[in-house]
């Protein structure tokens, strides 16, 4: 894949330009005159070069705004107080629950951290930092207990990685309505920290070294065995998150990072790393995040999240209201690296187009993808498929399973179709 | 500049771990036993398998933390609250003013959207996106008025940006006495939105098209012109800041983004773009933004934010707790593309290291820089020399004093040393 230049970019703007001609639409905006006459004369007026305040300028314009300092902390618009976590209203207890990122409402890569998709088990604990620590011990040279400023001490790195719960979506109908309910366990931010190799060699890996378990400092203690492998190649132990220090929903002061690998692995209140010989077979390895099979056995230790993709604009819960020229849009990506292609069929699948991907593409981060589209109009049913650098290509849902079977309930990264009825409102395909 | 394999950031650990081993420094953690005996022991059970609850376990382990869906919209932890924007406490008035960024607190490249800096000139207007509009005129075969709806229609885009205040510092002493105090009115995001040229494409370019007038839907209705060149190049009009909607101190529903140009060019609120063959020389190109040579001209359309960069860590107000390892880690950017090298000094300025630049480095975005460093616990000046792809390299501040002389206000991206005691405070070494 070759990396576009600015004149690429412009030429991409200039053959989606030919599109919209091409397409006959008459898009974006209304020619002056007629309904707009009046601002036509302030237009009018202002092309002679005055530059005054327009006649009809808008409330916002006549009166101040609000001061400097009315927030010190920055919140979104009033008008945008729909925009929020997607959390069930009618769940059994709130303490070991989900809430998702509302897909649908958002742009780019970059999740915003008070949108950040949030799953715990024992409730978010509130932790002062001061007195926090990390043991580390078990198969080591030298046990170390190091405190956030020790942590903070270390060398630093940043990365953009996406995380995704494995339950995102679990395979139980009904699958939800909108992005957020298929997918919206699922975030992308930078994260700052230190290398868990660094750490670890700080203190001496002994012969035998061949899992790390790691245990959260929350009411649920929630533990997670982690092969050494991963933990001496992209493994981080983070404190900041889209610059800023984690949010307590998200681990703070300090959390496991495992780029790729299913959520609940990226250890949040990260308190104690066991390097170990085997396993813990704890309670998130046994009675959860495992897996039975057709044939009786359970699929256990499903670290990484496979490719994946989803058009988030137009989606469930949206509506187009004319025909015409509408960009398709979504996000793709893979727990084994960069994602190499995605493909749009907006004809219920017999054929397929190639998304522009969105640069630059980071590995184990999400890649937004766009696809320029006419809608006649009529009913149509639009989907997409992530293809991921390792060539793995994202299956359909009768594909995976007729693999795993009716009981399986985590890992499902199939394609998610689209119905777009002749109305224009967009809903799920699968449901 | 080549970017690095995952094998290379490994061995970038491993030669950060050969630098820690050599320069002889224990650094980070506490060996287990005395004060951590007790511990020590709850490590001993836990590694014999068990993994029940250690006997030492913290408070905010043994009670359930805040359920689900205490916040639907996320905030920091309460142990971050002194983290927040930097703003004046004695300012004549708040309508036209700024609030920074704590960079000193910051990390990676990306500010969240709460910490974003401000700047503006007639206090925060509360826009309703419905009632929002974008006239387009001049000198265009086809006005147009365009809705938010119909400005989200047009093919989108995303881009990592860094947006800086051209007065960030002014020349004028007292400089201040942390990063933010000196260089906050700086932030980075990635924004989404619309190219503008394809937007003018729409409305149809006439010949003699040199300038775009912007104008603002604030109280100040702040206006400026941007040369048609910018407009047809990387120029957006953006609605989205990191996944979410603009903040209104950012623009929402609707600002302009001129990737590089100093920060009022970025028109917030944009309600406005007329087309015309010479710029409108409004105030704020007239009674600001515009500088005073040593010759009596004045320098006026200083679009450019010239390559700079500041160490944020350790900065002044910060204090280095112990000689030993500490990392210098800072943030580089330039308005003409590309960081290409920043270099750091530890010894005021007799001999400069390369830095290591995080990847990926982005065109027109913050580039964070890291330096592995010996504190030695004597008196030192640190600093760090921005160098970008054209070659420019960031100069000094009695440099840029001997060019632009006592009079010039805006644009001083000189080199900032900091100046450590041997108590390890850290202060402004030019105040």
């Amino acid at each position: 894949m070759t990396k576009p230049t600015a004149t690429d970019i412009d030429s991409t703007g200039t053959s989606r330009r030919r599109f919209l001609r091409e397409s006959g639409a008459m898009m974006g905006g209304v020619v002056l005159g007629g309904v707009a006459s009046s601002e036509a004369s302030a237009a009018a007026e202002a092309g002679a070069g005055t530059d005054n305040l327009p006649p009809n300028a808008p409330e916002w314009m006549k009166t101040p705004g609000e001061p400097m300092g009315s927030q010190l902390y920055g919140t979104p618009s009033p008008f945008e107080k729909s925009v929020v976590k997607n959390i069930p209203k009618n769940l059994a207890q709130y303490l070991s629950a989900s809430g998702r990122t509302p897909l649908q409402d958002l742009d780019g890569i970059i999740t915003p951290n008070g949108l950040f998709y949030e799953r715990h088990h024992g409730g978010v604990p509130t932790i002062d930092p001061a007195q926090h620590r990390l043991m580390l011990h078990g198969l080591v040279d030298k046990p170390l207990i190091f405190t956030m400023d020790d942590i903070r001490r270390f060398p630093s790195q940043s990365r953009i990685h996406f995380l995704e719960c494995s339950g995102n979506p679990v395979y139980t109908k009904p699958y939800g309505k909108t992005a957020s309910d298929l997918c919206g366990l699922l975030s992308c931010a930078e994260w700052t920290g230190v290398s868990l190799k660094l750490v670890l060699q700080e203190a001496g890996l002994q012969s035998g070294a061949k899992w790390v378990v790691a245990e959260g400092a929350d009411a649920a203690a929630l533990t997670r065995s982690i092969p050494i492998e991963k933990c001496l190649d992209d493994a981080m132990l983070v404190y900041s998150q889209n610059g800023e220090r984690l949010r307590p929903q998200q681990g703070y002061p300090l959390r496991l990072l495992l780029p790729g690998f299913e959520g609940n692995m990226n250890v949040k209140w990260l308190r104690r790393l066991r390097v170990a010989a085997e396993p813990t077979y704890s309670r998130e390895e046994t009675s959860k995040y495992t897996d039975l099979m057709p044939d009786g056995t359970a699929r256990e230790f499903t670290f990484y999240m496979e490719a994946k993709s989803i058009i988030t604009r137009p989606s469930g819960g949206q509506k187009l209201n004319e025909s015409g020229f509408h960009e398709i849009s979504g996000i793709a990506w893979s727990g084994h690296g960069k994602i190499r292609q995605v493909d749009v069929s907006v004809d219920d699948g017999k054929s397929w187009q190639q998304a522009q991907l969105q640069e630059p593409v980071l590995t184990r981060a999400l890649t937004r993808f766009r696809l320029p589209w006419h809608w006649d109009g009529k009913p149509a049913v639009i989907q997409s498929r992530a293809v991921d650098e390792t060539g793995y290509v994202q299956p359909t849902l009768a594909e995976l399973l007729a693999v795993r079977g009716a009981n399986h309930f985590y890992h499902n990264n199939a394609i998610w179709p689209w119905r777009i009825a002749e109305t224009g409102e967009v809903t799920n395909a699968n449901a």
